[in-house]
């Protein structure tokens, strides 16, 4: 078994850095608060003797060898960055529960015949820069480094000069390592395994993404002496796309969410008719020919609603992944700790993307998830409790063992 | 008759301060451009013999002497601050319209029984600071001195700070002044009298407005794991809110309008349901009982829209005028001053709203419009031809030396 309270003891020490103002934490990627997570999580692996790979991405790889040292590391992780008004748990329990697992394998003097890679990945969240799990896109061949390194956040910014300039970006090249396999824990992000009374979840499929950016073209004009007849108006026309995007999730239930979360108006003055709108629409359907009817059906009626108005509409996706099936020997694994373990456990469905969506795409994969408080996450109140945490990194740390033969 | 190129080259100077990206201006008020622009303005005012008065809102009174300088003086001005993308003519017209007239008193050695005071206002748009016409309100008694100089804009800065931070504060107590009559040259802003192919708006009225700041509470969380179920989503509530309003300012055609230019949503990240979104809506008519009206509609609906989402909604009405009444007496000298000068007229009402709104609570006052091209304005596209500014500003000459008794 893994140590609960060291487990729980590192959690809070990361959530000390780039604190939130509500509990939670700001520690968005490549900031220079991930860059401080970073140096923090990297010394507590240094003390756990492991080595560090760094890649042109600033991917961090932590390695304790195997037996065999010829042999494909198995690896573990998530994610350390986080949301703007994000919590404490969302990537970094992964992370750190992989770290006390490894810890674990120490105290207990366990020697695997594969090597056991620690992982961090970048930006995962995508808030500063979309699309989120970027970082291991690349690493799974989805995007280009230099599609990667030309994204800009909202304040034009580039990806890749934040990655240098936190200095955290390193020589190994994208990609160009080979994972025996890929294990990551994650708190559900969602109310299912608490309303079930259910510990752990036993992660068989990621739901797939769809991140429409929509760019509506109005014309500026004063709000006050333009008559309503002759306006051009792109706020409607978003008002409109809003509650038919919300109509396309409600018709396509259930296994289908759709929602907006980023809005920018410009010039956005309040007597100042917008001459561009800009929104991302976030559809997600782990059935495939659901995820793509929603995006077909929203794209038609978009152009149905800006049609008549006069609103000028594009479209972008900005982001996207298929709905992901992981691997069957791997599930089976996280299940068979979970039941040897005496932990209640559930097969469920990924509601968030994961690094290990693009993972899966080069390596067996899978997931283990622990509850978290009413389902909340991207939000600072996010919360779970050091039984729960426990529980997942104990899982992980069983399957993994599995999977790396001792 | 006043010099039409003189008056269309300092248009021209004035706009080169704080250009805009797409041929207008960005002179937002209190900016180190708006500091600039009027440096330029006192430069100006001072070639032509005038002496400044300023107060400690920034408003600048640019003074003729008369040949009773115990009578109390003529004024005419309007406003040099601009929307972010904003046009070279809205408010510079009427304040640099207002030098012309003057300049062209001393070109031709005209003499006024009352001194006469060209007046720039602090403040008129209201992008960065609402509300808008705020150091006018000041003047007139409407607001306080400490209410305006506690207003923040986006990033929070004071409005009392900038105006110290730009040195454009003076000491004179703000509305301790007396005016004989306020005379305000503007563009229309609107369509009606290019439509009718007009060359001045005769201004007997303003509508009154009504600016709703709302701000809707949400409960942030993850747009792909959260269950549609289970969202408390402010942005749907929003989108129903700026149809609900569209549909309130329709019902109530003709003379009323309805829109929103100005949104906020926090945390504005892709994969984060907002917890917070914060818009204003504008709301106009010329008709009291048709305004007020419009806005018990409103909150009432928005109240039965937010209720079954489960979002909180306060309503801040953060800027207010009612319509306003010239005063009979000088709208008949410019009907005459048109007349007489052959310009073909209209009477009109404002769209907009004007400084001259608040001056009409403490003085005599009235308006005179010239239209501009397509009604466009709030938009760095707005457009007028130097034959409309001239017709403007030799209307605005007359009727002021028919109130200024030569
Ligand atoms: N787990 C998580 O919140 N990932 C961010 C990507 C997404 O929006 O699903
Ligand atoms: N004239 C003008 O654009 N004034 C700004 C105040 C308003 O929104 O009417």
């Amino acid at each position: 078994r893994i140590n609960p309270d060291r487990l729980w003891d590192s959690l809070m020490e990361m959530a000390k850095i780039g604190p939130g103002i509500a509990g939670g934490c700001n520690r968005q990627t490549l900031t220079d608060e991930d860059a401080e997570g970073r140096a923090l999580f990297k010394k507590w692996c240094d003390e756990a003797g492991l080595t560090m790979g760094l890649d042109e991405i600033g991917n961090m790889f932590m390695r304790r060898e195997g037996t065999d040292p010829d042999s494909l590391p198995v690896y573990m992780g998530s994610h350390l960055d986080t949301q703007p008004t994000g919590g404490k748990y969302d990537g970094v329990l992964g992370v750190l529960g992989a770290l006390e697992a490894v810890r674990t394998m120490n105290d207990l003097g366990i020697k695997t015949k594969h090597p056991i890679v620690v992982t961090n990945w970048t930006n995962e969240e995508g808030a500063r820069f979309a699309p989120a799990m970027l970082a291991s896109g690349v690493f799974a061949g989805i995007h280009t480094l230099e599609y990667a390194n030309d994204r800009v956040d909202l304040e034009g910014k580039r990806f890749g000069d934040e990655l240098e300039r936190i200095g955290w970006k390193g020589d190994e090249k994208v990609g160009d390592r080979k994972m025996h396999a890929y294990y990551e824990l994650h708190i559900e992000q969602g109310p299912i395994l608490e309303a079930e009374e259910k510990t752990i979840g036993v992660v068989t499929h990621c739901q797939g993404l769809w991140w429409l950016e929509f760019t509506l073209t109005g014309k500026e004009a004063h709000t006050g002496s333009t008559p309503m007849a002759m306006r051009t108006n792109a706020g409607l026309a978003m008002a409109r796309i809003f509650e038919m995007v919300q109509e396309v999730a409600m018709a396509a239930q259930p296994n289908a969410v759709g929602g907006v979360g980023q809005v920018t108006f410009s010039p956005n003055s309040r007597n100042v008719l917008p001459g561009k709108v800009v929104f991302t629409v976030d559809i997600r359907s782990p059935d495939q020919a659901k995820l793509d009817g929603m995006r077909a059906e929203i794209e038609k009626r978009a152009a149905e609603i800006c049609e008549p108005l006069g609103v000028g509409c594009e479209i972008d996706p900005v982001g996207h992944f298929d709905p992901v099936t992981f691997t069957p020997e791997l599930v089976e694994n996280v299940r068979n700790a979970a039941e040897r373990l005496g932990y209640s456990h559930l097969d469920i469905i990924s509601g968030a993307g994961h690094d290990a969506c693009w993972a899966a795409k080069v390596a067996p994969t899978t997931m283990v998830m622990c509850p978290c408080v009413g389902g909340l996450s991207h939000n600072e109140a996010e919360e779970i409790s050091k039984d729960w945490a426990a529980a997942g990194a104990d899982v992980l740390f069983h399957a993994v063992l599995e999977t790396a033969e001792i």
